[in-house]
């Protein structure tokens, strides 16, 4: 080893809330970790996309939750203060600057480096530092790639040099545009165009597919495409872009169902796996492409090196990049103390829940918050499945929430061993519905056990008793 | 049977949600049942209890919510229409006419005979019909009786004269009272001080004991009383009240710690079983008293008597009500068949929630949501238990809700079994994550598979991977 050669027992590449967690439970676990980042400590997550894109979308929701009670509708009368909304976004990105983070990795006893580490062998990292300088890490046990993912621009004629926004720029925008044209229709699309639409933009959606979130339940597409055109969104689904151009501050986008001019375009079209630099080349693996792992998270062929988060293309979530890095973490603990690792399902050292209870939250109006398989992915799956289906607004619970409420809860029950494969709730003020139903998910708890758990009167979550009622006919 | 004589297979007393239940459940599996009611069909409930009270309080809810989100909070710049909110109440209530319940009654096959009914000996109920006719009615296999409970005002001199709101005028008032002395700090006295301090009235609370919500975990009632102070709300604790008398339009209490004045008092001090005139006496039980009932809500020594709902006084809750209904219900469709019943914990037949898994939520600001048992609870049963606490505002999803967002969640786990007991969660909005622990906890799901079970970032649901961080320490 070289004065410029510095050995810990863990290397993690990234320092977003996976690679943070990563490298926090090794820590915990006795090991020694080095994080290694070369922008802001924390992550995509708490600057560019969770954090901001909800502040941005909670004060429309709030208020659009009142005036759906009448009564309360009476005293909002005046309009959102968009650049407090703002200035409360800010907040929640600690305006761009990652000292409380820096803080926190030092408090948990994490080294931390700054700069572009790339993989050279293995064990090895090089890190280009911000000075041009080089600093060489080797790990004794083993290194972690938590570089994340970025917005993957499609290939339209034109677009890159228009300068499209990202979610970065979507959600990091000093002021409103007047005109925003919004590419794609996933989760990402339709949270953006439901806050800049309530913040004073005129949006417009364009989607191939001729649905909006297309990976969901259809009916969470038809509910979000409703309300974004209730919101005044001019939604185009079958829509091919197939070049784009700037024409003076405008930006032009010409599509299969015609022109749309904007003065910015977010793109919002998937994501590209961060390992195209990160010389992922020198152990035998294509840049560019998702780190192919097992469940433990440990890329395929080494036993040293794991691929966690958004890199390994499993489950694109922040909350299940964090739930990775327990896990992943605990093996490579668990590893270096010489111990079996169990890797069947569920077992403290496995991310089983990536293919099994993959939770998530649409923070559009109406929510949607769905976990496990659709009714969809259960057929592809060959699950023999039934699908149960009842109007979130016939339960009291909704009825008080707000006058008028609509909304679907959808069940795929397994019919053999007689548990929940997936739930889909849409509604206002689903979000918090959601973790009932992952238990029930996880948890494989039988239908005949779920009778007994009761939902309070009256509360929007007595929407479990009658999809219950409707399973059993 | 003469001709005034009426054979059904199932005879129930009380046409409440708890009644409506039993002889839906028995009609759909087979049986004929008879609904007699003396009131209005639909009960407590429907009329006086959960859905008047919910909607008295969610206009103020969700005026507080968007206050509490800068950007939000600058719309809304008037004030709450209060004669709109109690057209909204009284809506809920259809107007105190049941009408449409009795139209699904008839919908769902059940006969209704409208009275005040008397069991005569076994199997054998005598109703007194409006007009002062009898009618005699005979069950072939069982009699429900699902009569319910009634405000209980206690024995405090002159009290019954002054003619005192019980909870039926608490949330059928048809103004704000000017100044309200609510007697009991319980969740009605709580939810009531709530909604009218908000709606315009002076509330003054007087608790008997020093602190409110005295079979919750302490840190609900230290945090209701916190927010009714805050609304307002005189609150007074360790107030004993020894007289009480009119002068003139006021109330006047007398109390341990002064005289209170106000212009109605609502007493909200606990229920008493409706038994003391539906003849109970008749088959060898005393009137007033609640009805022993096993597992299954069959009264003891007998084998064609259930008691179900309030009147068994085991959890007086609508939604518990409605689950023994379901669980009595199965159980005297498969006696009439001749068929066994399983009386062991979870079976079909058995409400085993009740003394396990009752749900409750407190629809105060903040709200109070918890299932199971308290740490309190779970010492008196001498379980092996460690209780783990986290406060809920520190999770993003909680900042995002709104600023200054402060609750607190309250895991109870059985260190012996590794599941949980009880949680309560204390906070706005909390009521929809409560089925979440619900499910968690009838489901005996292992705190090593909660951990699999992941809360969408960022929700406040988030919490539940704060307990299990400080469980495993």
């Amino acid at each position: 080893m070289t004065d410029a050669e510095q050995s810990y027992d863990v290397i993690v590449l990234g320092a977003g809330s996976t690679g943070e967690n990563v490298a926090d439970i090794v820590v915990r676990g006795g090991l020694s970790a080095v994080l290694v980042e070369s922008e802001l400590v924390g992550g995509e997550c708490s600057y560019w996309a969770c954090m901001p894109s909800k502040a941005l979308l909670r004060g429309s929701e709030v208020l659009g939750q009142a005036r759906a009670v009448a009564g309360a509708a009476a005293a909002v009368t005046g309009e959102q203060d968009v650049a407090a909304t703002l200035d409360r976004r800010d907040g929640f990105t600690s305006h761009w600057d990652d000292a409380g983070q820096v803080e926190w990795v030092e408090g948990a006893g994490i080294a931390l480096v700054r700069g572009h580490a790339r993989l050279a062998g293995e064990k090895r990292v090089v890190v280009t530092t911000d000075d041009g300088a080089e600093r060489v890490l080797t790990a004794r046990y083993a290194v972690a790639v938590c570089t994340g993912s970025r917005a993957a621009v499609p290939p339209v004629d034109g677009l890159a040099d228009v300068r499209p926004w990202t979610p970065r720029e979507g959600t990091s925008a000093k002021e409103a545009p007047g005109r925003l044209l919004v590419l794609g229709g996933g989760y990402v699309g339709c949270e953006m165009a439901t806050a800049w639409q309530q913040l004073g933009a005129q949006v417009t959606l364009l989607q191939r597919g001729d649905r909006l979130l297309p990976h969901l339940e259809p009916a969470a597409g038809e509910a979000v495409l409703a309300s974004l055109r209730e919101l005044g969104v001019d939604v185009r689904l079958g829509t091919d872009v197939d070049a784009a151009r700037r024409d003076g501050d405008e930006v032009v986008l010409s599509g299969s169902t015609g022109e749309f001019r904007g003065d910015e375009v977010l793109v919002a079209a998937g994501r590209a796996a961060n390992t195209d630099d990160v010389g992922v080349d020198t152990v035998g693996l294509t840049p560019g492409e998702y780190l192919d792992v097992d469940d433990s998270l440990q890329v395929s062929g080494t036993t040293w090196l794991y691929g966690v988060g958004d890199v390994n293309g499993r489950a694109q979530l922040t909350h299940m990049g964090k739930y990775q890095a327990r896990q992943a973490g605990a093996a490579i603990v668990a590893r270096a103390r010489g111990e079996q690792v169990d890797l069947a399902d569920w077992s403290p050292f496995v991310a089983t829940a990536d293919h099994r209870a993959t939770p998530s939250v649409v923070f559009t109006s109406p929510q949607v918050a769905a976990v496990g398989l659709t009714a969809a992915q259960a057929a592809d799956a060959g699950l023999p499945h039934r699908v149960v289906e009842y109007p979130i607004g016939s339960v009291a619970g909704a009825a008080v929430f707000a006058d008028g409420y609509s909304g679907t809860a959808i069940a795929v029950v397994d019919t053999d061993r007689e548990v929940l494969l997936g739930v889909t709730f849409v509604g206002e003020g689903v979000a918090e519905l959601l973790h009932s139903a992952t238990i029930a998910v996880v948890g494989e708890v039988p239908i005949s056990r779920l009778w007994h758990a009761v939902p309070s009167y009256p509360t929007i979550s007595e929407i479990w008793l009658r999809l219950l009622e409707t399973y059993r006919g």
